[in-house]
């Protein structure tokens, strides 16, 4: 049997290595000799960076706080692989360091970004006779790729944008007084991530009273209006969701409203965004003339290890094993898929499909699921959110704080 | 015996429910009759706003709940009471209304101005031969309160600081380019919260790069000459602590160095800051042209009731408890104090002193702990944080979320 590599692409989630942690012991558990990490992806890789696993995950503790551990354990990369018409040169580079670590499975773990490299070099090993088989894990707190129910590394972060809301509400409350906070959530063109605010209503909580997503234009006028009303029913403390990706109905961005704001753009061609929380809560700050605050939620939701969904963090893990299964089993070019089979109890399966199918393909949130004018969710979505945030997995403390395994090179 | 009514006033803490909760039970245990609770501080009782506790707070379920709930339970309020030479009208109204309800004990849960508000009803019962008791209950996420070794609520703060920055930092990691993190800290004087970040520090994270107090005069010179220095070490990512109170040599906030920025005053007169970050990550971007990224923590960091410190919970419950029983024993005008005994292993022993030695003085960092030309702090200090983030209080979960207690009024 040959080695196994994998690596880890796009932006990190709380359980990308949870990911690892089940590619790792799968492939050794069935046999393989060496399982290889790229360091920063198939950047990483073309420049000839990738370690033996064995020497980083020592032993059972290490796979445990491997899973514990955030952000991506072997780094990562946003790097777009050329096509091999454009560029054969990189593509022969990559094949002739898999041949010689003797690798026969790949495994790449990331977003729809990351499934375009996978679809490219699976390809290219079909074109050119090679018997390397390429499959996809996927994750993303984004949930954007399509067919799959959804995507590890979503639970986590919307368990914690789901607590996190009912803390920043609770606080709102405190003093009794009109302020406006606007909580801004990560998601450039979905609103999944966003919508998970909805989470945080309840018994014991009113949950935000507005949900902007960016599936529906934005129209300033309708917010003021909504404001108003709250207002005019003596609501004091009001809090907002309203997702980075924000859009005005003409197809500007909100936070590109305030031209002071810095555009940036990232090797995939996204703009990268941020201030969508800044602008609007200055906007409201002018036409209400109460306090207002700004709360980017930041990397902080898809670093949060120390709040990880335990059902996320078993997908996880099962999503990189299963990987390690069909490559093993012969397959390429494909990508793990979970089908949810029941709601209550939660059940889902695993699947495998053509890494063509859920390449450079988003997957929004369903107008069906958007409500009061473009202003709230429906109880079906955060129906179907719920049952992804159950569960804790208890970090390993040591001396108060969490501790995660460090990739020493 | 009569009865005993608490509030609490200031900005919340994640565990100020926690000394309420340690109010009520050692009031009950020693047989008050009512535990009246203050809606909004002092303010709401001038408005004649209060509850009995025990409709709230029906078992003990609800009394472990009501110590895992963040923010103010009874609500809060920022309200400097006037002199009563100036208005004695409003001390008049406040003693009518204790009178009424029959209150022998008022137990104010504070920071230093709330301890103001502690003094001033204590000297006015003194004055007018009242026999009510005044006793206060230290909290604060900013542990700038004199005599006592520290305050609650700083140890929860610190450690969801610590486990933040952990986060923060391997995030940064991911990509292995450049960029700079600016994490702003609450902290108008004092540094203690922002010198937390230092906990990050260990076996597996290099912890901040840079830690800036207020009590030490911000440098741009000195800043860039840093950042300049660790790219010459070629160090990709850089995460730098920085409190929200920076100041130049001249006296003006750093955040103010954008004229942009919002300024606003609070009822003590205090200017509400924010925006350190934002103005040091542009004033970076343009120097440097690399990523930078500010972070506010914002409202997490005194909400984050789902990572406090197990050993801040209790002690927040004990300060409590001391209050009620220097009540019962007559005394008045006092705060409860902690003081340390042993740094390893850990342990304090409570106090009360006379609240004029806490009322309006802030205690700050020490120059001798602040240390690299003021951009980092001494390992002392992280010694002095480090036993007050020990162990955790586990949420009661429910459907995946914290459960919390909430005031139905």
């Amino acid at each position: 049997m040959g080695n196994v590599i994998v690596g880890q692409s796009g932006g990190p989630t709380a359980v990308i290595n949870s990911s690892l942690a089940g590619v790792y012991k799968t492939a050794k558990d069935r046999g393989a000799n060496k399982v290889y990490g790229m360091q920063n992806g198939i950047k990483g890789l073309i420049e000839g960076r990738y370690v033996d696993l064995a020497y980083h995950i020592k032993d059972n503790l290490d796979l445990e706080l491997l899973r514990r551990t955030p952000s991506s354990f072997l780094g990562s990369c946003r790097y777009k692989l050329p096509s091999h018409q454009d560029n054969e040169e990189v593509f022969a580079k990559i094949f002739a360091t898999l041949k010689e670590l003797d690798v026969e499975s790949f495994l790449y773990i990331g977003g729809n970004d990351s499934m375009d490299t996978v679809m490219k070099l699976s390809k290219y090993a079909i074109d050119t006779n090679s018997n390397i088989r390429f499959i996809g894990v996927p994750k993303t707190i984004d949930n954007d790729l399509p067919i799959t129910d959804h995507t590890p590394g979503y639970g986590s972060a919307a368990k914690y944008i789901g607590s996190t809301f009912k803390e920043i509400i609770r606080d709102g409350l405190v003093y009794g007084s009109d302020q406006i906070n606007i909580v801004e959530i990560m998601g450039r063109n979905a609103g999944w991530l966003t919508a998970a605010a909805s989470l945080a209503k309840g018994e014991d909580c009113e949950g935000p009273d507005m949900i902007f997503l960016p599936e529906v234009a934005f129209s300033l006028d309708n917010f003021y209006e909504k404001i108003a009303a709250l207002h005019a029913r003596n609501k004091k403390s009001i809090v907002v969701a309203v997702s980075e990706g924000v859009k005005f109905a003409d197809g500007s961005y909100v936070c590109e409203y305030d031209t002071q704001s810095a555009k940036m753009t990232d090797a995939f061609g996204h703009k990268s965004l941020g201030g969508t929380a800044f602008v609007l809560s200055g906007l409201l700050s002018q036409k209400f003339k109460c306090k207002t605050r700004p709360i980017e939620l930041s990397v902080l939701q898809r670093a949060a290890a120390h709040l990880t969904s335990r059902t996320d963090n078993a997908e996880a893990f099962l999503a990189g094993g299963q990987a390690v299964r069909a490559a093993f089993s012969g397959m390429t070019g494909m990508t793990v898929v979970f089908e949810r089979i029941s709601d209550d109890p939660y059940m889902i399966e695993t699947a495998l499909v053509e890494v063509e199918k859920i390449a450079n393909i988003e997957k929004k949130v369903p107008n069906l699921w958007v409500t009061e004018n473009g202003s709230y969710v429906a109880k079906e979505l955060t129906d179907y959110i719920r049952p992804l945030i159950q569960g804790e997995l208890s970090q390993v403390m040591v001396d108060g704080l969490p501790r995660h395994l460090l990739l020493n090179v």
